[in-house]
């Protein structure tokens, strides 16, 4: 399966060049890079447009412009309406999160899909949304619902991506942890110079200040330097002690 | 708990106003509100700002204003720094998903806890992240990794916005985490002590030192108590090393 290949991001009669700019760089940071513009009304190569783009105008320069929504999904075969009002009628709506990966799964059958965004300020039609296959809605407060048109795509594109890679929690670790025996070295350095101070009349306080330690040292989760820089400052605190 | 109340949004150190607010808009879609600006770069009530915040400029207006980021997260308890740049040293790297599903859990806890975002061009630096108790990286392309900073922040609230929502029992913890001014003041305390001991040539030996350790504590999340123990065993071998 190709998201390049077989994903469009459809734009319908946008008329900021920011927006378009944005979209497209939202687009380029996902990995999508086919866009079409129904009935744009702007000029997508504007300056705004390139600026905002941010090294992804070949997304801009490569679009494909259209008169209007219906010839703009001739080609593709399942098309995914992006919406922030409510609409009564036939159409379920789809959070964006569950029509990512129904899309994904389109995907890897090989069907080219596409979403579609309405122009800034009334979004898309009744008409072109029947048009549609699915409707399909960004999770958001209702006293704020309408998201920014190139935020829209960049969370809709992120969905997308994250749909297609399975996820990946902790992207980074080189760290080899502590074993278990480096801690309880590092603990009993630790008791010995607690009681040098510590009263034996105190070991109950001693107990459960060292219990503490060990506690957090675990959620620490120390990797190997770790323990040796721990060990070097007691080391340096029994030096102290001493002089 | 409380998205409202206890989630900030930090952004240091921005140069342009229409990311002010874009960033804004995107916060209020989400149902986020705190908004800090660290050393910012620009008027965060400019009129382009205004313009792009739609309607969600009382958060521009309510915005807290720090001179700079160690002293705009002293009242949180645990920070998430956003970044596209890989590191290195020993911050372990959560992808957003991940990073927001760990936050709900914490805010459930009742922690008060900051997403930061760094400058339009540079992003955050070493020393800002350094600050910080998690790195946090929003999966994207190669060779386009940088997102907008607005979409950075639509993306983020969005995650922990549908985080939020399918939200689970999680355990609860009564722990108070300690805030990362009681975090600095136990750091200054240690750089004391290994100030005395260690020569000025090793200086640099030193800083390392110190940093590890602020890194080691703020994996370990400790809470007030754990605090204070660690405060008085430091207390403790002050008194040792005077006897």
């Amino acid at each position: 399966m190709s998201i390049h290949a077989q994903v469009s991001i459809i734009l319908v009669g946008t008329s900021h060049p920011g927006n378009l700019g944005a979209s497209a760089r939202a687009m380029a940071n996902m990995g999508l890079v086919k866009l079409a513009l129904a009935n744009p009304r702007c000029n997508p190569l504007d300056e705004t447009a390139i600026t905002r783009a941010s090294g992804a105008d070949h997304i801009l320069r490569d679009a494909q412009i259209f008169p209007d929504l219906a010839t703009a999904i001739t080609n593709d075969q399942l098309v995914y309406a992006f919406t922030a009002r409510r609409r009564g009628m036939s159409h379920q709506i789809l959070d964006v999160r569950t029509a990512c990966v129904d899309a994904v799964t389109q995907i890897s059958n090989g069907v080219r899909l596409a979403f579609v965004f309405g122009p800034e300020n009334t979004g898309l039609s009744n008409r072109e949304t029947d048009l549609c296959d699915h409707l399909v809605e960004i999770p958001s407060e209702n006293l704020h619902a309408s998201l920014n048109l190139a935020a829209a795509v960049q969370v809709a594109s992120y969905e997308l991506r994250m749909s297609t890679s399975g996820t990946n929690p902790v992207i980074n670790s080189t760290r080899e942890l502590a074993s278990k025996f480096e801690h309880q070295q590092l603990l009993a350095q630790l008791e010995q110079i607690v009681k040098q101070e510590c009263p034996p009349r105190h070991s109950g306080l001693r107990n459960r200040m060292l219990k503490r330690m060990a506690l957090l040292l675990a959620r620490a989760k120390p990797d190997k330097a770790d323990l040796r820089m721990l060990r070097g400052m007691l080391k340096l605190v029994t030096k102290l002690s001493k002089n």
